[in-house]
């Protein structure tokens, strides 16, 4: 088992941010900075395609966990943020900026890659989780989330798939064809995520992916809107599902 | 103009509620219990089929609006509640009863009732929204919500289609057949609520009517389970949206 190392350590707004590496993949522990050392339910969250674990919309969404309670990490994607890309992550992604130049589905190039990396990602995953549920603060005791949209979708649905230790998930906006099997072997409650005029994912395959889930306890959100344009209030909504669902500090608004 | 008639008046649980009558149709007014005279956006509500303005659907949906501080006003459609029933209305009725023995779709015949019952209440809610406009608590000023699903559904797509008072909805539940042209002319936020595995309504026909709002700001949300599993977190849900359009009170739980 790969040990975790602590690299660097800070804190703002109510939150600590540990830099750690495990076996040399980099990623980010956030945790409250009045209780970073109270046990609490972790939620791992993977990144979109091109960006990176520290990205506005990880640390915003770590934000909005942190202040219910919980840790939170999140791990570089392979050929993302501080880690090297290969000849194949360079093809693939002039690929992609060709196709997209050119006009073309950007759906084949993308759903391709992010398989590939899924399959790099989902054992270094695993072996986090390992390492972070040696820490006093998280341990193996509590429930475990995972939210990941778009790439962190790709990485999520065969990583949830496969871990039994994680008991509930967001995904959202992806295509079906690597990820339809995989999500029927899950079964853990899911919020997935949907925009109702993607330019890149047609209606029917993002409404697919969903189906696919054999979860019993499933929420799809659709939202009037492009590609990019996910509204904030989502967000919102996945705290109060991981809430929900792993019991955490925060109860629904209309109830308080 | 017609005016409104207080009958009865009562207070439980931190919600005054006040028995009216319009034009000798029944409804209920829900206010705060401690700020019923308080000028507050109102919220139009209209129960579902075989129910009445006070079911606890009705109850209940109005004390997470009062919390927030929001006026509430259900209607008895006409043949329901405290409502007499037409030779018509029996007639509908037992058609219902037989096609749902016979084990047919129920479809073809609550969608026709509904709209002969719709075509009846959306001139009584516009009279009763003139009448509580006239209460110093509610005023002109104010924007209006409406929520109704099912039936509910029924009567307030008309109802929002032609009424430019009301500024945002929840809708949910209902077949597009008699909708679907309507929908198409409301375009404020509407949040929209679909059963995945709906035994009545076909999945493509609740996407349909979702499809067919002309809002710009527009979400659908979809879960696993029958007709009549509609989870209980969707009414919070419904609320927020509220909230967050109406420009009331409560706030968004991950932001406080």
């Amino acid at each position: 088992m790969y040990s975790l190392r602590f690299t660097a350590e800070s804190s703002a707004n109510g939150m600590a941010e540990r830099d750690f590496t495990v076996a040399g993949v980099p990623g980010v522990l956030w945790s409250p900075a009045s209780g970073a050392a109270d046990r609490a339910p972790l939620i791992l969250m993977a990144h979109g395609g091109g960006n990176h674990k520290k990205h506005p919309a990880m640390s915003g969404r770590a934000q909005r966990l942190v202040g219910c309670g919980f840790h939170v990490a999140v791990l570089d994607a392979p050929g993302h943020g501080d880690r090297p890309r290969t000849a194949h992550d360079e093809a693939e992604i002039a690929e992609l900026f060709r196709a997209r130049a050119a006009g073309e589905p950007e759906g084949p190039v993308v759903v391709r890659y992010n398989a590939h990396l899924a399959e790099l990602a989902v054992p270094e995953y695993r072996a986090t989780l390992d390492a972070l549920q040696e820490l006093p603060e998280i341990g193996t005791e509590g429930p475990v989330g995972f939210w990941g949209i778009n790439m962190g979708t790709a990485i999520g649905v065969p990583l949830v798939a496969v871990e039994p230790r994680i008991t509930a998930a967001v995904f959202g906006l992806h295509w079906p064809d690597a990820l339809a099997e995989q999500a029927a072997q899950i079964t853990v409650p899911i919020e997935y995520d949907l925009q109702w005029d993607d330019e890149h994912i047609p209606r029917e395959a993002g409404l697919a992916l969903f189906d696919a889930f054999a979860s019993k306890e499933k929420t799809l959100h659709v939202n009037a809107g492009r590609h990019k344009e996910l509204p904030r209030f989502e967000a919102d909504s996945a705290v109060r599902f991981f809430a929900r669902h792993l019991g955490q500090g925060l109860r629904p608004a209309a109830s308080r």
